[in-house]
Formats: structure tokens, sequence, C-alpha cells
């Protein structure tokens, strides 16, 4: 019986927009399903509003934008390994409700997921980020309670890791976690590149990996035959780390 | 060629006073060594003028004291299954220098950690907790440089770790991680043991890992199983996580 | 005429759940019982869904749960000298309205406290324990507004005190009081154990004022003289203490 | 046996210069002396090199500004009530040393302090101010320590106040309590008139007070009757409060 | 094409009651209207309940004080030389909604502001504040998106002031710019005395100007010929300020 | 008589070792030179132990790896058209003394700098770094003193501002300022060629600075003509901004 979690078991991510999982989260996401675990992706928004400023200066219609936007993150979700569902709660803002909180804690019923990612509380740029990050959260915390209205089994007390934000520094972002995506950044560049309306991001996520892996190599104690391409993605814990072997 | 630290390799131990070491890290002492891993305990002094009030009221002298508490501290090391070296650079205060810098990066040049554990950067109520914290990180970073003229190779840089102050609140001690030594506890209370000038101390740090066990279960995710007695040790890290696993 | 706040007065304690202020403040309430200051105790919900995981095991339904809850609190309420009243609001989630503002904007007129008691504002295993705070803090303010459509006069302007939440450190929970609460601490007991469901807790919260109490021993100046048995509870203020004298 | 500092007992003050003791502290003083108890100022240096630019510009030597200097700063004290010892370490910079931190210790344990003044830790407009915060709190460390070879009994364990510096917000200077010095603001004045180099100080400490005085009777409590020239001063606590009482 | 704000450009102040503006940032705006720029002030209510206890006192009803109300902001706002808004919302509570919300991107998008004013995120000592800014840094945020259905074009993304609250440590208010107002003081002076239920805030703003421009010369560099009479205003910066010059 | 920084004056930049400021303050430097301002860049070592790495797997000596490294240096700065001196005051470990800060001192006074810049005050992976800051801070404070017994007259207030760290997050490096490095990059670039040992930072840096261009055109207000390869650095302050303009 160890205190360890050992990380295998469905990982559930929790995004505000269509794009948010594949930029922040892609290797992690991948990481994960290439180990044969279960991942799913929840977004509560298409991001029609607020991200997808090309194709309203293109003269599309609310309704179209969304069937794209959805059709690229499910590509993306694919090519990740992950399943992928869409609350359509609207963005811009993302409006928190008991109704979405609820749907929430019936996917974590569902997933009984080990790991949980989603946004950082804190985000000065975008509004929608925090509040999927508290909905995220507080459905976490419902799906515990034995005594919650809601099919399943009392969910255990998966760790959570918020992903990276666009601009970390602001959003009180210090990683505590550098996690090496090397062997599987193929799949995020190639799931980035199912998202043609943010071509200017593909580089500067590939930039961004690039930057955590030469941290992740100054980190990384002993281990100095790591490749000088490791890429890496950043996340912050909201609980303490348990485990039986310090490292 | 993995990014993940798996903390296989020597821990190193930096500790103020004789007895520091055994309040505060004699469970991840034990549990390392139990695994077969060297640990060395580095204790800068005695403790001999600031922890050893009961063997001054009693009318001893400075070098009786000294004496007594590196033995003390000798049998609890035996005991934990851990190497000690005695600095004794003097406490209260713990005066900080190039000359005990330069020692302690010979032992991290010798030793080659690849973990190390040390005090707090605050503690409002021993100056000489920081103040070993400051030698023990300078010493680590001096040891990585190739030009810093000491025998043996280049350091990595193991990952630090802060154990727990008597107040960790007022010493700005969030635990980051939660270590289950269940398996060591009875190591640990044996060591403690050994110290009889602060007996009260004994069932002092027993409650505390008792408390840190039932944090620990309610952090632990999905491990519903662990047992109820389940006794924890907790730390702060200094540097990020570097793995290939989100857990 | 002074500037210093005595105490003296009554004492609100604005609590999420039934057993909540038992565990985190029986000591205080005690205390302030003991001296004879009315001590009136709100507790919002019953914790009937989210902190009641025994009966929910054993198979009982909601509404016996409320009553048994209810039944408990109202005996440790007995136990410690403190009023209670149940607004019956829900839990998990406990859901903030401007109503439940508004009823305890006229329990703060009514009761015109010397003194307020709730949870911390930051809980991240518990969501509940900050909204309870927020409604407790937002209703105190309202209290004070001469225009506030409420019977009663404006109220002065009471200390807060944030109690001890389960996991401190999560929660940047840093005491600025320790109380001296060895005088009650047996009432404490008793009233804790009029908590049945929760056994494990008793030991736990007598171990925590242990714990605390020899925390206030070290930092209570030149009383050398206490009781090696102290007892205490751990408080953050949220406003700045108004004195005449500095101690 | 109470567990609460009363307040009643000698204070220590520790100040960098010659003056800050009055602008920072005087109606503390002055207050703590007016109830008969002995109040202990030292002054580590003059402050003849940083503060002192009129007697510079009027081409005053060295010798003769701390002669100045110490004429004010004992008819200040004078006026306040409190003995005054000068230690005439200089100034920019005051250097921090052993020397001085072990004269230190023998003050504490000749003053057997009940409640410790001192400056702030961080202050990036004045490096002399947190060198001798840091070299008072080192010393009251090491005058609890039964081994540390100084005259007198160990000491116990005086709460510390940091008193407010000039740019309170950026030396992280958050105010934990707001003093009364209404009745003894008049000796304030006088004794800051006791400085004629700094004229533009005594308006400008006098507003403070005024200023501090309304957030006081804003944070009072129920005590609306205070009138409406209340005058305060602004401190910080380094370690928890311990009471019987929370008000 | 500079990266560097100019401040060339309509200000948008969002107050949540009707005096906000006047104390807080009544220099800011005289300076901007005395360059010739567009201010825009917008009241989200009258401050009716909450900071208008003298009428109450007198037994003035409730829509008559927000006439007195709104006639003395429409005099200040004139004196600034700023237009002024009321969303008549109510104060005490301000009650957060998505229409308000609205109502405020609608303005963002008309005034195209160049530098937007509102309150800080924290003020225990009033909830509307907080609330006021969450409301101004949403809309501000909807405003920027192209997909937000309102007229006009998207927003660009002007830099963010907080102004300064009444207690601005408990507020974690530091201020990051010192702005010079002692050429239009006299104006902000005349647009305070418009507000005659608040007398004494007129000197205690006074003073806070005074000593703020105290502070100000501290800081101002080689700026050594500022008049000894400088006042100035503080504010807090929510983004980092983009510029071509160090300085 | 104006309040406002034009940044218009000498810029003084202290680096703890040869190559830091052209990685971390090039373009800032070259941007003040190309408007014909004076820089002058102090190392207060060559990096020579530390830094090296290179050079000493290659088998080379001390004193030749400080020509290198002086060399190199020099031909940065005449690249970005600054003047440099070394203080060769080693490195791994940076030593502080008054010696080094009486120095500074003098350069202070010679050079009357109008905007400092320096390292972080915390840096976990290098203790040259804040050992180099606070040499500068102090040797700031102590050049502002009229009593301070060095040639030339007594300093302004010149703000500082902080360079970027190579791990800025783990620093508490939370941008304040962005810099239009666009128009300067090509000569920031060619410097960092001049340094051939660290080639693998040439596109670091390259890479970092349009990370934090992005950042800077999606704080910049309306200026949304940047063009997409704008350049930028960041930098923090650790004094308040003084200005007559909000922008």
């Amino acid at each position: 019986m160890a205190a360890e979690n050992t990380g295998a078991g469905p990982m559930l991510v929790v995004s505000a927009h269509a794009g948010d999982f594949v930029w922040r989260a892609g290797g992690a996401i991948a990481l994960s399903a290439s180990r044969g675990e279960r991942v799913k992706v929840v977004c509560l928004s298409y991001g029609e509003r607020g991200e997808s400023a090309k194709a309203w200066r293109e003269g599309k219609k609310l309704e179209e934008i969304k069937q794209i936007r959805r059709a690229e993150a499910e590509a993306a979700a694919a090519e990740l390994g992950a399943e992928i569902e869409f609350f359509d709660a609207g963005d811009y803002p993302l409006v928190e409700s008991p109704e979405l909180v609820d749907r929430l804690v019936r996917v974590y019923r569902e997933v009984e997921p080990a790991v949980v990612l989603t946004h950082t509380l804190a985000d000065p740029y975008n509004a929608d980020h925090p509040a999927a990050a508290r909905m995220a959260l507080q459905a976490r915390i419902l799906a515990q309670a034995i005594g919650y209205d809601a099919p399943g089994d009392p969910l255990g007390a998966p760790p959570v890791f918020f992903f990276e934000p666009h601009q970390p520094e602001q959003c009180d972002f210090r990683p505590d976690v550098l996690l090496d995506i090397t062997e599987v950044f193929d799949r995020k560049r190639k799931a980035m590149e199912c998202l043609p309306a943010q071509v200017h991001m593909w580089d500067y996520y590939t930039d961004l990996a690039r930057r955590r892996g030469v941290q992740l190599k100054r980190n990384a104690g002993p281990n100095l035959g790591l490749p000088h391409t490791t890429m890496a993605e950043a996340f912050v814990r909201l609980y303490p780390q348990t485990t039986t072997v310090l490292a």
C-alpha cells in the first residue's frame, strides 16, 4: 500500500476554450496517452468570440466559427490520443454556474481521474481562464463528497496541475514541475498544426518548449546526458506531492 | 536517458545542530538508507550553546556538552543508517565563513548527492538554521562549477528539500511534498530516543508525523487504502521538480 | 475613552458546517462564555452532504442526517455555553446569495458583536469555507452602513479572526494570535465528544491544541511559568489590532 | 499564571541612527514611560554621515556633527522619559559585526525587556535600518540561550515590533497594530522639536500620526466615542501575539 | 511606430461611488484634462447607502440622497474637466452582473480609452470597491474581443492603474507610480470642496497628497529642484509598462 | 521643473560576470547609447570560474581564461556603445566587501547615472548575482549621502531596474517594464556573437527577445501597428516610477 501517486490512471483536462489544451498541455496529454492512459478533455467553450479573431475578420458567423473551432479541436485531440467533449457554455464571458459545475462533477465521477489539469486561478488577460479553473476545482471537491447527488462513487483526491498561461509571470505562475515531453513533441507539433488560425503560435510554443527544456536540464540533477533538444512543459501544483521518495 | 530524478543515489543532509537531522528528517534518512542509498549527515555544530539547556542547567562545561551531543548524534545517525561528520563550527551564533563553505564544497564533490536536505531560509526563532541553509546552498552552487578549485568532478544539480522547522507557518514553510515514512517510523522513534535531553520532543515529533500523515492521506489521490497510522514528514522544494510523469 | 478593544462584549461565530465551530474555535467560544459574554454561533449549513460521510455510508437519508447533525451541534454549543442558529442553506456547495448575506446582516445588528470569528478566505480543500467567510465579511461591512435597510443601529467595526483550517499552510494561514485555552480545554474536549461521527478528530484536535500550546509558550515572552500542558488555538487577524499597550 | 503578555515591564528600542526612535516610536516610548516602565534606547550610530545633510552643508566636521546629534538625541530621550545609550558604531554604512551583536546581548540581559522595538527588515532606501534590525533580532535570540557567555539570566521571549519606515509600502510594512498615542502626543511633538535640523519632519510626522489615528478609529471596533483628534503609531509584529482574550 | 504608451488619448475612470474619483484620482483627472484629453468618469452608484452617513443621520430619504450625491459629483467632475455618467446600480452592496459589465463594454468601445483608472482588487473595508474593479477589468477584456457583440471596434489594450484606497497597506497597495499633480492640485482641492458632506476628507487628502509628494521627491532621481510643495497621487499598475526608454 | 524622469543622462550597469550585461541588458544599453547617452558597465568579475566551463574543459588556465573573457566583454561593450571597467573581484564566489562597495560609490559619484541596471536580489541558481545587486544598491545609497567620504557630489536618486535572470519565475522576476529594443536588436545580436564560448545562448536570447516582444505588443495599449518582429527586454523596477503622465 503506497502513498505515492504513480500517475497511472486517467487524466482529465478542463479547458476554457477549444485551443488551450493543445498549446498549454499537449505534451502532457500525449505523454499520458502514449502510456496507454485514458485522457479526457473538456472544452467549456469553443473560444468562438474571444479567440477566433481571424474568423471574425473574415466575416464568418458565430455558428460557423463554432463548427470550425470544434473540428480543429477534435483533430488536435485525436492527434494527441485524447477524447474530447464540448460543453458549449459560451465564452467572453464564460459565465460560472451551478449547472456547469454539476456537469463537471458527473465527468469526474465517470472518468475517475488520477490527474487533473486546468488553467491558473489568476490571469489578468483573460477572465475565462480563471473561471474555468474555479469550476474545475469546485467540481473536484463536490465529486469527493459521498453526499453529492450524482452517479458513481466518491472521487479520491487526484492531484491538480495548472498549465502555463501566455504571460506566466503576470499570472503568478512559478513552475513547480518541468515535464520532459521530448519523446512526444512531434505529436504536440502536429496537434498544434491542426489549429491553422493561429499559425504564429506554432513556433511560439515550440520556442517555449525548447526554453522550458533548457530549464529542465538545468534542474535535472545529475542527468547530464539529456539531449540538447530536450523539450518541456511547465506546471504548478495546487496540492502537496505525496511520495515515498524524495527526488 | 530520462529527465526524471529517481532519487537513486546518495543523500546529503546539512544540519546546523546535532539534533536537527533527527527531528526534522529522520524518516527521510531512514527511508533512503533502507533502500541501500548512502546518507551523509553534516552537523555544522553540536548545538552546544543554544540547544543544550538541560546540560547547562546541570552545570556541565562546554567541552563536556559537546562530547555528549556528539555521542548522541552518532547513536541517532547509526540508528537511521547514516554516516555523520561534525564540523564543530560553533553555534549561537553559527558564523558563516568562506572556509566552512569550502569544506562543504568538498563534501559535495566527494558524496555526489542525488538529493540534498537542509533548513529553511527563514526562521525568526533561530538564526543558525538559515545560516546553515545559506552555506549549504552556496556550496552546492560552487561545487557545480568546473573552475572551482576542489577535488572531484563538477556536481550535477541535485534537488534541494527544506525540512520542517519548529514553527512552520512563521518560517514561510508551506509543504510541497509529504513523504510517507510509515515503514521506517520505528527507526525514527528509536533515533529520537537517542537524544535523552529532549524527552518531550519524542512525543511532539511523533504527533507531528501523525498529523502530517493525516494530511498525506488527504492529498494522496485515489490511494484510499492507506493505513490509519500513516506517518509522514513534510518538505519544501527549492527548485522545480523534473519528471516524465505528472503525479 | 480608550482605543483598546477589550474583547468585552458578544462574540459572533459564522461557521459553514455544523461541526466547524467546535474543532476550530471551541476554546475561544468557551473562554468567552466563561467570562459571561454572549456567544452566538451561526451554522450556514449542517454539513449534511460534505461532512457526514459516515452517515451516508450507513445509508441514512438527507433529512435524517440534517437532524442528527443539528442535534449534535446543539449539544456541542450548549457544552461550550453558546447560542446556535442554523440557516439550513445547504452545503457542497454552499451557494452565496444576497438573501443569506442579508440574514447575516440582521444577526450582526441584533448581536452587536465585539468580536467575529469565521473561516479563512482561502481553502483549496473546501470551497464552502471561503464562501462562508466572504458572506460573513460582506455582511459585517453592510451592517456598518447607516443606509442599509435592516433593523437596529449601524454596527461598529468589530475585529475579525479567522480560525484554523485543517491544512493551515495550504490555506495561507500564518497565525497572528495564539489563544491560551488551557482553562477551558476540558469543555472543548467534551464539546468535541458531542460529535461522535468523527471520533478520530477528538484526538487530532487535542494534539493540535497541545502543539499550538507549545508554540504559545515559545512566544509568550517572559512568562516562563506556563504549565507544561498549555493548550492553545491559533487565529489570523483580518484587521490591525488597536491598542494602548504594545505587548 | 497567564499566557498573556501585559506589556508590563521594560521596553528596549534598537535604533540605527540618533533620530529614528523619535519619529518612528516616540509615542510608544512616551506611553510606556508614562506608565512607569523603564525604557532603554540604543542608538547604534549618530546618523552622522547619512542623516545630517544640513550640518555637512554648513561645513561642520565629523566629530562636531556626532556631538550635535548626540546632544539632540539625549534631549529627545529625556523628553520622552527614556534612557539612551550610544554605540557609536558608524553609519552609512552601519557594518554588522559579532562585537556589536554581543554588546546588544549584554543590554538584553541587563534590561530584560518585556517588549522590543526596532526597524523593519526591508528598507530599499536605507541599508542601515535592516542591518540594525538584523543585529537586534540576532542578539535577542542569543540572549535567550543559557549557553551564551554573557552576564545575567537567559532572556524570555519578548515580543518584537517593527516601527514605521519612511516609505512603508516599499518596505513591506503592513500595520498589524495601531497604537493610540493621543494622550502622550504632546511629548512626542516636543521630542521631535529637540531635533532642529529636520524641521520639516515635525509636521510630516504629526500628519502621519493623525492619519494613523484616523485608521485606528476605523478599526477600533465599537469604540465610537474616540476623539476626532486621535493620534496613532503603526507597528508590525514579528511573532504571534499570545493572549487570553481575542480583541 | 513606437511601443511606448504616451498617455495621449482619452482616460476612463470607473468608480464604485460618487466621491471616489475625486479623493483618489482627482489629480490624475485634472492633469489629463488640462492637456486637452477627454476624461470620462463612470460612477456605478451614488454611494447612497454606504457613503452618505451624514445625510442619513439628518433624516434624508434615499432618493433625495441620491440626488444630492449626483449633484455634488457632477460639480466635482466639472471642476476637474471630466464628463460623468451614473449607472445607478445601487451600493452596499454593489452587485456584479453581466448587464453592468455589458454597459461598461459599450462605454469602453465608445470612449476608446488610452488609460483606465479604477479601484484595487482587494479592500477589506469596502466590498463595493473590488466589485467595481472586477467589472471594470472584465469589461476591458471583453471590449478587446472582435467577437463580442457591441457597437464599435475592438479595444486596444489600455494600461490600467489602481488608485489609492483609504487604508493602502491593508489593501495590498504598494505604489508603482507616483504622479506629480502639483500644477493641478488647486483644482483637486476645489473639486473636493464640492463634496461638503465629508469636510474632514478635504484636509485628509490634502495631507496625503503632500505625503505622496515627499515620497515622489525621494524617488525622483536627480530632479533635485522639485519644489518643497510637490503634491502627488499614488497608483499601482496592473500590467507591465511598455516603453522605449528606461526612466 | 518636472518630476518626470526622462531617462536622459548616463546609464550605469553593474554586472557580476563578464557576459551578463550582454544577454540581459544588451538592448537597453544599445538603445541608450544610440541616443547619445553615456553608458558605463562595471563587471565585478570575469566569470572566470563559474561561467567559463568550455575553457576549463579545454584545459586553459585561470589567467588565460580571464584574459579571454575580458577581451570578449570589451568587444561586446564596444559593439553596444558602452564603456566597460573590470573590478576583477573574483567569482564563484563573488565575495561582498566594504572595499568593493566603496569602489562602486566612486563610480556612482563619477558617472552620476540617471538610470541603474543590475541583477535581481534573488537567484537560487547563482549567488554571485544577488551579491552584485546588493553591492550595487548599497553603493547607490552611500553615494547619496553628503557625509560619505568620496570625491564628487552627492548622488540624486536614480531609478534602478533589475534585468532578467535565466529562470525568471524562480527568481521572483515579474516584469514591470517591457522595453522595445527592435531598432537596436541587430547590435545586441552582434554583441552576443562576441561571446563565442556560449554559442547556444545566441539563439536562446534571440528567442527570448522575440517572446518578450510578443508580450510587449499584448500590453502596448492601442499601438496596434507594432511590427510582427518586435523584440523586447523585460525589467523589474525597485522604486516607484515618478511621472507627470499616466501611460
